[in-house]
């Protein structure tokens, strides 16, 4: 493949591309501090938050859709088939963005009064959680705390499907026994055995808490839940994936406690 | 590695690898009528199901797990090596079984009366196809309508995301306009500046329809919905996955012909 003058000049270096490709994986996140966003789109979500940008690899007919760009932020002009060699997509976007890891902190629950709050306990499968943090974000849940043994965030497959969400919700790993021990605000667990989430009354603040995928609830964190909350079932699934319970979860809490009852009198 | 001698006598020939593998692809399968599903607990749903299981390969360990099989279903005992030669997925469960797709057919609008049907207008993700069946399988939707440009069902990526769903919610795949233009029904779009979801009286019967996961419901479509419907955004993020919003329209379209409205008098 021939290459023209003027992009031959932008071409990236093999130990870029290497650095980059490291960055697919958990460990050299880590390391680096660093995650990776794809897309113009992702990434103006990402530049319009409190994160931080490090560099930005984008193909010269998109640059225009990234705005005027902060200072510190490394810009690159690359070819499509640059872009395909440090991407982690099968049909590589616009534009790769690294982005900072934001430094781990950890929250209370006594910040979680009077509102609504969700919690995964061992969620694995990074679609899962990027819808999750999408859905979050939709019904207006600012921060998801995940048990430490939950998909990192910051997994490439996580950070696209939440849509650009991730940018708005804070994800929060930490060890929910200790988190959830001293509270005294209702912790309702998504359970099958539990009463009907449509005749459960949410009031106006409360934790609920999803599981993993196939194992459910752990334990320990079961034992510390006030109420069983089940979808109802109407037909032959043995159960829902996680990213729907969640889902239902958050419509009914946002429409129980904004009174949105819909009943024809 | 060594291989045992009576290990040895089960060995796959080439020739049923590269059959498997065909059917990887959709070409295959619409050429022989077969599509692939995994693992014995899955393949155990098919069985108790009207779909015809012509090939089962299986582990020893697993085989009980099958239960007795009908005579004309073809078994072939496998090693874990084996079965990863024919899989789909990265990791390979127990078992994986050859089905019969059965013939298509169509249905007609006058059929949806007295009950609830979902329509999907070009949904293309495999993941959420399968999450919708699951998720209407669990509603009691016995049936759900595809446009034929949608994902098809008998991808093993669908078939696996339905979890056995699939063995009970019978796919149609058909030309949407011809369909829904007869019927006096109404039809719900999930659409973005709809009236209220939590607010909308389902009455006892309707159809559903959700589009494509980025363009949405096609212009022909659009123009017979006889009511756009919107599930309430209270935060940030700009759209909500079709798996979840699918499943949002289930649960509510369920609460509200069930009279389950949970009010506090």
């Amino acid at each position: 493949m021939q290459r023209r003058k003027d992009e031959q000049k932008n071409m990236l270096s093999k130990s870029q591309i290497s650095f980059v490709n490291a960055l697919h994986h958990k460990k050299y996140r880590k390391e680096h501090n660093l995650f990776i966003a794809e897309g113009t789109k992702l990434i103006t979500e990402f530049l319009a938050s409190d994160y931080s940008i490090d560099t930005v690899f984008c193909i010269s007919a998109s640059l225009s859709k990234l705005g005027k760009l902060p200072q510190k932020v490394k810009l690159f002009e690359v070819t499509e088939a640059e872009l395909k060699k440090i991407s982690t997509l099968t049909n590589p976007q616009d534009a790769l963005a690294l982005i900072k890891i934001p430094e781990e902190t950890n929250v209370s629950a006594e910040s979680f009064k009077g509102k609504f709050t969700l919690i995964l306990d061992g969620v694995q499968d990074p679609g899962n959680l990027g819808t999750i943090i999408r859905t979050a974000d939709w019904f207006g849940f600012s921060e998801l705390v995940c048990s430490v043994d939950s998909v990192e965030a910051y997994n490439p497959k996580v950070v696209q499907a939440t849509m650009g969400s991730l940018a708005r919700v804070k994800v929060y790993y930490q060890d929910l026994k200790k988190l959830l021990q001293p509270t005294k605000l209702p912790l309702w667990g998504a359970l099958l055995d539990g009463s009907n989430i449509y005749e459960t009354d949410f009031g106006n603040e409360g934790i609920v808490i999803l599981g993993n995928e196939g194992k459910g609830i752990s334990t320990e964190v079961k034992d510390l839940i006030t109420a069983a909350v089940t979808i109802p079932r109407f037909g032959g699934a043995e159960s829902l994936n996680v990213g729907v319970s969640a889902a239902i979860f958050c419509s009914e809490i946002k429409r129980n406690s904004t009174k949105m009852f819909g009943r024809k009198e």
